[in-house]
């Protein structure tokens, strides 16, 4: 394909992009296909041959756009928001087109410095103190992942440069609260810590770490031998958005010496609100911290900002020097690859400063509180409601609900909870995430799309009523 | 931004990205700033109120294009080449633009699918047997980290389910080249195997790994009591392209029970052209096995393959599975979350797919033939020159070189070799990668970017002759 083709082909696809966008509100928001629909009209191997460019569009309308569900979509309410901007979507495609790779300083210096600069402006949109340094991961999970090595090389006095934490004696332990994403648990298993050494901490009543039940825990490992090592608080919990208390939390990290590392992967976001900071109070006693801007803040996915405060001993974890990377200037720059695990890296910044440098600040606060209100308005329907209950305190723009009909309880009512988000996922209205709260399933509306605005949530409200009868 | 807004601008980005494509070879290949020259010339913080995007634009031609080293020109011969194809750039901004995310097979149906096949065309196309599945993972490093993670939970009979590897008793131990990619090490490193229990295996005159070194080593760790727990054999090192024998290795690896992973992120791409299969030769013995077709091949970064013989070891290992991500058809499809670090996902498969589709096969065979034969070029017109070195077997595409003019020779030859090489990358005709070969440093020549034609490589020849003198 030469740049001309290119040239040519691309504006077919921006064309199709941006049809999509403005259209997507007529697609049914979640995917309506069996599994293998896909596999079973695609060719079994590659073409020997190239194929003109319009059928793989053809190919992309008829065979692609039925299988994909869709998160930019004004109704969709599953999981989190994912929002892919639209000037995020632009700075992205830069980076690809430029095909330029961070795998040094050097190797594309201004990758490396939009990156350290961009970080730093979210840094002070958060309302972090200046002892912050930020990096790019793809995910909360590798972030997560990385602060419990981090964690776990520090417990051990850098175990990795002698025998490994095979070498432990006392075994090393971490500690989340039982509300904690599944990616928590994934990391501290494949960092190796075994899940005997996990301890998932009880909550309260709104879901929220009990900082007298994580003393007790590591008061017990103490008397037992054991070696406390870190604590993963959460701000914004996956089920509930609840808010693990950080100050207590952080007091007791820091008369113990844990390591705190914070999965701030939704709430984050909402910290470029000051009204909002109130949530992470404490948030300066933590070691690391995670902020998923692939969310709700809506740079496109991936986007998941890693902060940590002392940078020496993340690079001292993670660096790797070979001769053939090194550069005349290593003293003075930042090499990425020295804060994470891949060596690769895309020029991930740009889809960061598109959005900020198009948007603005104040329009991103503007659309978070726009998306705070309708939650607000939402529940505000819920509670007005005698079947209707709201099982968490909504912080931030989920909502947990269980429609309750008079009679019906127990596994009657587990039933029905299931059938009716399946039933109104399936209706294409809407998309939205069953989960179990304390053991008993409930509906997540997780609002917060782009383009989902007040009369969107009025329809949903209007469909929720009308799918549970 | 609106998507009229959105098609606008997407026209006048597509029309940039051509035009650096066009002109890329007009620029000096190594950026040519001075650390710090980004972050000094960017505001100090976020603004506050949108910009016109016309200003953006004027900033990334202004201040970013200066700062960037062009892995797309075709005199880039640095690192390894990573093509970013343009049928796979529309198809990366597709996926962007798309905005889907594959959490679970529900999330996305068609994203879980299209890799599913894309990767299975790969592996036809690789010559593997069917015995092997895919997945598309970052980069080289988190697919050998997950490799090395697999291989500890085999050995230690899944010890994350218990105490997790710090209950180990007897060491566990990994092998691989002296040789073997940085990443090799960071990755057992970080799974916690500790530096103590990495054999850096010796290599033979053409540094690929000893088979009898290998052999002598893991007895002198059962002699020891260690444990053997998993070999790395390198496909295409990253110093000289070396092959390590992976029908011996894998032998070896089988007779013990060892875990084989092969790293083949470079050698890989060669393996769609049937007279280069020799070189992984035995490869059917090893457990996993990454390329990175976003090297040689043509897509755009990132999209490192991962091939496993056993998926339900690496499900068992990833997998987690809370309420809020389950689905009623999960029996019947496959969730990707369950094959990697990550549980987010973009859409890559489809950067993948563009470029079979748009290419086909045989147009890419017939570039990789093309890179083979310059190198193959280039490397006769070394040898025929009296005063240069070739270093290594040129198996591929990449060349190791020394001039050594009469009577230079110890630290003044040391001194010349790293002189000409920054002479030639800071005068902006080509871009090589200074490295050290058993303690000397060389500099290597990695043909193979996309645009790179024999009058590019042989005008590299001529650089090279004049920048030594």
């Amino acid at each position: 394909m030469t740049p001309e083709d290119f040239r040519r082909h691309g504006h077919q696809l921006i064309d199709l992009i941006a049809d999509y966008r403005q259209s997507v509100e007529q697609r049914p928001v979640m995917a309506q296909v069996a599994p293998g629909y896909l596999k079973a009209a695609l060719p079994s191997a590659a073409p020997q041959h190239g194929e003109p460019f319009a059928s793989l569009l053809d190919d992309v309308q008829r065979l692609l756009m039925p299988g994909l569900s869709h998160w930019q979509h004004p109704q969709f309410y599953g999981y989190f928001p994912s929002n892919a901007s639209l000037p995020s979507v632009l700075g992205d495609m830069l980076s690809t087109g430029l095909g330029v790779l961070g795998l040094s300083w050097q190797s594309s210096p201004a990758l490396s410095e939009l990156e350290e600069t961009t970080l730093d402006w979210l840094r002070q949109l958060f309302g972090l103190s200046s002892q912050w340094s930020g990096v790019i991961q793809d995910t909360a999970s590798t972030s997560t992942l990385v602060a419990l090595i981090c964690a776990r090389e520090r417990a051990s006095g850098y175990a990795l440069a002698r025998g490994g934490v095979q070498a432990q004696a006392a075994p090393l332990i971490v500690y989340a609260s039982a509300h904690a994403h599944s990616s928590v648990d994934k990391a501290a298993l494949l960092a190796g810590f075994g899940r005997d050494n996990i301890r998932l901490i009880a909550t309260d009543e709104h879901f929220a770490m009990r900082p007298a039940a994580l003393q007790a825990a590591i008061a017990d490992d103490l008397a037992r031998g054991n070696q406390p090592c870190a604590i993963v608080a959460t701000c914004g919990t996956t089920a509930t958005t609840a808010l693990d208390p950080l100050t207590p939390v952080g007091q007791i990290a820091q008369a113990h010496g844990l390591w705190l590392h914070v999965d701030a992967a939704m709430a984050g976001s909402a910290m470029i609100l000051p009204e909002c900071r109130w949530m992470w109070e404490g948030i300066e006693l933590a070691d690391s911290l995670v902020v998923n801007a692939h969310k709700w803040l809506g740079v496109a996915f991936d986007c998941s900002l890693y902060y940590v405060r002392d940078p020496q001993h993340l690079i001292r974890v993670m660096s790797t020097n070979p001769s053939y990377l090194q550069s005349a200037v290593d003293a003075e720059v930042k090499n990425l690859r020295d804060w994470g695990i891949p060596l690769g890296r895309r020029f991930r910044a740009l889809k960061l400063w598109f959005l900020l440098r198009s948007e603005g600040v104040e329009a991103l606060q503007q659309r978070l509180r726009r998306d705070l209100d309708n939650a607000r308005w939402l529940a505000e329907q819920v509670a007005a409601s005698p079947d209707w209950q709201l099982l968490a305190p909504v912080h931030l723009q989920t909502l947990c609900l269980r429609h309750c009909p008079p009679g019906v309880e127990g596994a009657a009512l587990e039933q029905h909870t299931r059938d009716w988000a399946q039933r109104l996922n399936d209706s294409g209205q809407a998309y939205v995430t069953p989960a179990q709260l304390d053991g008993q399933w409930m509906v997540r509306v997780s609002i917060g799309a782009l383009p989902t605005e007040r009369e969107h949530v009025a329809q949903l409200w209007t469909a929720l009523q009308a799918v549970v009868r």
